[in-house]
């Protein structure tokens, strides 16, 4: 598959055979995660806040209240850094200097611009509700006018872009192998409960499929 | 338990009421996450980082290789945010609009100093690695000099912060109550799957309880 160019900025220098650039590598992570962290500058301030997002294409949409800060201040079209990591274990060495994690990150710089087009905003809307569940969109009472007006919705282009992946067992200093000290990964993996039903949810109805049997690992596009 | 006295910068506008101050709050989400989202800036553009930290008291640290650009650019004192974020659950409402997730997070802006003297160092070492898993350090090999060399600590105060929290169910609106719509939270704990041993594990070392019977909601201060 394709392959971003990493920039100067992009590149990943720390550990570089980590660094990945591939559109399927970033895709697969935008599509697995569902928090993105965002970060922008205001006052020469950094700041970094959590937050759900969708993807098209190459396009990762961004959404909130038309009152937010986060949203006004981005709409400004400031360069942002929104982050995405998922954590897929720990990893257990012998010593404590190679204890670490398994992850998988993709970082986008860019700027955002703000999405006016009804259309485009509906339809980020829709990938809003998909990207957090997959068939939820049909199942549900969709925005009306005064929800659509309320919130504002962001585009950011997915371009300037690195995914940096560690995966496998410890890598440990080949005299520590002696030690009987147990070593390994610990798989922390997200594994849904089963679903909570609303307190006023009306008698008889059941969750649905995509609710009762979900999984992240399947992603939000199949 | 006292509080932490919200500034400009760190008061929650939006949705006020998911706003704490309090440094019980603030301390147990710092205590059950481990990954944190590092914000900062370079000529304008911010970057965000996912990285482990650890925690004494007021202190939040910090580390990474003496040769991350990260760290090296933090350890100039230049403003930073650090958020960390759990993820409890998906809120699934009768509405596209009224949609949310479960989540506990911390932002914590200011200004990182560099860890120089070496009880200190030491310490954030230990600190890292039992924040990661509670016992570990008792059972590994510890920091040799050179290993200490090649890290670098920064240390935070852990002052101008804020947690953001939202629990419960969906909240539609009046009139959606009444539609034959499945509504609830499905909860997406971390749940640790059985541990990996290390491929060149020595025979007959079966894993320590702390790692059998992981759990992150226990935190890592007990």
């Amino acid at each position: 598959m394709s392959t971003f160019t990493p920039t100067e900025r992009t590149q990943v220098r720390r550990l570089p055979k980590r660094g990945a650039y591939d559109r399927e590598t970033v895709f697969k992570i935008l599509d697995e995660a569902f928090v993105c962290h965002v970060g922008f500058v205001v006052d020469g301030q950094p700041y970094v806040i959590p937050t759900n997002y969708g993807r098209a294409g190459e396009i990762l949409y961004l959404h909130g209240s038309a009152a937010s800060r986060m949203l006004r201040t981005l709409s400004e079209g400031i360069p942002v850094c929104v982050t995405v990591t998922l954590v897929d274990g720990l990893v257990l060495a012998r010593s404590a200097f190679h204890h670490s994690a398994n992850y998988r990150s993709v970082v986008i710089l860019g700027t955002a611009r703000l999405v006016t087009e009804p259309a485009e905003k509906m339809e980020a809307l829709r990938l809003f509700t998909e990207h957090i569940m997959k068939g939820r969109w049909e199942q549900i009472r969709w925005p009306n006018e005064q929800e659509i007006k309320g919130t504002t919705v962001l585009a950011l282009p997915i371009e300037e872009v690195s995914a940096k992946v560690r995966t496998g067992g410890p890598i440990d200093d080949e005299a520590d192998y002696e030690l009987p000290i147990w070593a390994g990964v610990l798989p922390l993996p997200v594994t849904p409960a089963a679903p909570v039903p609303d307190a006023r949810l009306k008698a008889g109805i059941a969750a649905p499929e995509n609710v009762a049997r979900y999984s992240r690992a399947d992603g939000s596009k199949q």
